[in-house]
């Protein structure tokens, strides 16, 4: 089968692989529509290592083909949808909730193009089945629910984490794929003012779209001192994080009234540091949570209850579509962010 | 009257002040026991700034003096104690359950020898008199609730906000009056493996009376590495900062397991950085509390019902005794940390 | 002036009254808009016993008339709405967060046209007043903030305690007043299925309008069943009961899934049963909450932010206005549900 | 092998069983210690219906006899304990956090003896082996870890879910092994004044020992009266409920303050009736929770974590000892509350 691969720092190409074969509580999934996450670039740039020949991608949906032993609950050829983060649902740490640290190692849960075979590919072996795969309802696309596996749950989490209650007011710093989503699920929580920072036009389109109120462009506003002015001088109850740098984290904090939460999804690199004087020297009873993405099907479960409730609709999202065989010509657009791209749909 | 005052950073000294004029809504209160905070030395050395001829201290136990406008359920000569933070109870924050940082503002809550005259004086005046008076039970002495305005409520509040559940593991890194709190707040909490970092004898002392099951001397064994051997690797479930420092702070991270929570209570200068190994490059699933000792009467009543029940015993860690007019003795011997001092009590 | 005046039971009049005076921490408020609410009905017909005399009503949208000694932060012929529940702020279940019951007597909150004098009124004598007046932004009608101070509060407090969670599918046992708010809340905090059930055809509407996705006609289909139907037979996540009968209240406790939470907002009378099988004599992990409308000031800041925000718009369900001096003829058809009343818009 | 197995209402008896075969993700437990839990009794009675021919029991410390496919990180020989709830780990509800319910079903995780073949008995077959075997270290024996699968992990549940804060009064009802187990909880989570209501003096006695301040003998003293004169007319934070029956219940409302949680830990029968006026019609801000015993192996991970601490010692409990042969002697001595009887521990 083809399966976009990991070759070095570098490259992904689309190379051979032989379809995998499946063990006791298993699935093999033919994927019929899968996206690229920016991690994924991550990878291919060599800022996240993995080892070479491994298949990429984290975010499948797809038709089970057939099914391991001990597995029940389920057929062939149903159309199911599978977490970026595949727990195994049994460890101490799964059990006590923290399902996306699996194991109790950092990013545990994470296994699809990590530490196994991904799913941009023709088909993907999917681990602990029975925990992981949710049935799609037949009345809704693939492209519909293509979100769920991954940007749809971080971005939902990061809300869901800040703890926003109503009448909140927050900030979500980056309205890329994931910041997006932590603009609708801040909405979905029943924050009343929502501030988007996003200096894309398209983006900061998509954020009003999605439920942002008002957007800063921080090209042309010091987005510091616009919140702090559209606050009253009061600051946020939330603010989250959606990039990965030192300065959209320093920002959070010189937004975040004392007593408030910082919500971070970034993935960051190089030095972080905490301004102590947004920081109120740790005595402003600030604080800062960070979320990964999570998994499991019954988190796959309540974000299909979102699409089918319409009540967030993230198919616009969806900028580009290729088919796998032209993936390599997708990374490409997405890596370098050409031609407006939210998010591109796959299809093998 | 005689009051401990900032005179220029270096510089505390015992001065001659008016007895303070109580408006409405206030109370003024003889200081019968009072002590020294480690804020109180960080004022002295100009380190935190506050107005030249400011008296100093924010932990009073004494008694109702006279009792100004509008102020009801309370009668002269009552004992009482008050919190070192005085919320004002009826701003946005407080009533939102923010009362530390009152008003919105940074330790806002935060008055007491701070921007309103402190403690240790003769008298003080006690604002917003009624959401802060707490009566005393005679039961109990002026040294066995001197604990509660302050280092009782911090540290308590340290544990409680690092959500400690039965059978957790909890590391608190420094053994001073705060750490040794949170250590005692730990064991209140159902943490059943409490692990304290100390190198000073009395302070090991003392964290294993309080409830520490093993203490750990840095100065021997790297702290670090001696946790995570401990738990087999994977690390604790709440980290309790009690120092500030770069360093202790890091280590929280190091030794705290993915989902975990870091609890900091220390006062930190310069600069703090998030190590990003330690801190899964911001998706394990960790967060980070800082909590502002929290007050009002209710948070007395609370710590002094902990007191009545004998849970817990503070009364070893006052190791010294002064009366208010050899103050600046006292502060030499506390800031110098000499002849194994916890906590002073100073007696007006 | 004229006030509604409770008389005996089965009789409120309007009657003269002496302007009220106020004294230290108070304010006097000269009311614009009220309303009168199913409590004062329950009240009119000597089913919640008051004293003759009082005057009714606890719903204030008015203009600051004369402030009293002590009270800061407001000036005269500020426009300000006022939650029927009026805190103290500074007792001990105040400060520890449970405003609602303040004093510590069930209910202690609740003051306005219960223990003093309502707003029912030309005038009405505001207590703490600098803990329960929220000032109303210009842009705002006194219509729009009408539903503020008690259904919208307890409406949404009710979706709050349920601790509805994105992705829940909720039902709504009436649509009342109350039980519409509840919708909205519901709606607000990210459940993604609201059923509610309600036969009065203008109430099923209104129920749909501010976010039901559909609506039970208990006069046509069991509720019951209709719900473990359109649940798959699991049930729901949160029951929220917003009329106060056992009929409802066992309702929804038979379609509650076991783990899941019924949010009570109805005031009951008589008996009340817990049935044993779907309370799995007492094994199901359920929780049963109640909530009495939240107050004061910061509550107030929050729901106006709602209003503001264009989220929710409750405007349409004021179907009735009188000005103060038809207020009987008010109560008539508020009492009977006439002519689809849902709230009347009352003007002094 | 021999196994308690009910026959009709009325009778358990010692019966031939054949040994268990396991299947894919099952283990084979050899029993070396059980133990007969109040449930067993209702059972027994015919008041919990079973089906004729089943073993009872749910409270198993064994070792591990063999392994099924696909069952990895245990080895034949190692000593383990499983919980009386042994919860699938990949169904909905457990994913969701609500283990207990396993499969959406009331009580759903609750198999052993209940839906299928219990340990009271020479072996037990354990489902899905990885979710709830927990190994036992070496220095415990089978006696100190006896009560984790039910009382403790239930007793325990009641002071959690009661969300039991530091300063807290609670009062428990009835100090059967389950009460005695939450005044213990309770005393772990930081109350600092437990009212035990039990009129059987050796269980006043433990009580104490586990952790109560005082004890009322509600054959002396009503309780409600007492604890309402003892906490000045306030009422309690946390009332649980240990019993099951509606004195107790009620009592529960009674003596719990506006804004209170009833944690209720009780099997019910007949009829449970709501009290309007403790309850405040409804107004009164008060929860009342219920907890089915939490299982699978990280709960008991936490538990064992307690019985190393030292912090708990539930040793004292087991006031008899039986060897399987002689398990229907015991049932006659548990069920009729002969000889002190608090729990006793059977040997195969």
């Amino acid at each position: 089968m083809q399966a976009a691969t990991f070759v070095e720092p570098g490259s992904i190409r689309l190379q051979e692989h032989r379809i995998p074969e499946i063990g006791p509580g298993e699935v093999l999934l033919r994927v019929t529509t899968t996206t690229i996450c920016g991690t994924d670039v991550h990878i291919m740039k060599g800022e996240y290592p993995v080892r070479p020949g491994l298949i990429i991608g984290h975010e499948p949906v797809g038709v089970i083909e057939s099914i391991g032993a001990g597995v029940t609950g389920y057929e062939v050829g149903q159309r199911v949808v599978v977490g970026a983060i595949t727990p195994c649902g049994h460890c101490h740490p799964c059990l006590g909730g923290s399902t996306s640290q699996c194991g109790g190692k950092a990013m545990g849960g994470w296994r699809f193009g990590n530490t196994i075979d991904g799913c941009q590919a023709e088909y993907v072996r999917v681990p602990d089945a029975m925990v992981n795969l949710e049935p799609v309802p037949d009345e809704l696309t693939d492209e519909q629910v293509l979100m769920c596996p991954d940007i749809m749950s971080t971005g939902f989490g990061g809300a869901e984490n800040g703890r926003i209650r109503i009448g909140d007011t927050v900030v979500v710093f980056a309205q890329g794929p994931i910041g997006l989503c932590a603009t609708a699920g801040a909405r979905l929580q029943g924050a009343t003012r929502i501030i988007a920072v996003e200096s894309v036009p398209e983006r900061a389109e998509m954020a009003k779209r999605l439920g942002a109120d008002s957007v800063i462009d921080f090209t042309r506003d010091d987005p510091v001192a616009a919140i702090m002015e559209m606050t009253g001088g009061m600051g946020v109850d939330v603010a989250i994080e959606a990039l990965g740098t030192q300065q959209t984290f320093e920002s959070c904090l010189r937004v975040l009234r004392p007593g408030g939460v910082l919500s971070s999804l970034g993935v960051y690199s190089g030095k972080l540091t905490l301004p102590l004087d947004a920081f109120a020297a740790g005595l402003g009873d600030h604080s800062i949570v960070t979320t990964l993405c999570p998994g499991g099907k019954e988190r796959m479960r309540r974000l299909l209850n979102v699409v089918k409730s319409g009540r967030v609709d993230l198919r616009p999202m969806i900028t580009h579509r290729f088919s796998l065989d032209r993936i390599e010509e997708a990374y490409d657009l997405f890596a370098n962010q050409q031609d407006g791209v939210l998010k591109v749909a796959i299809t093998p």
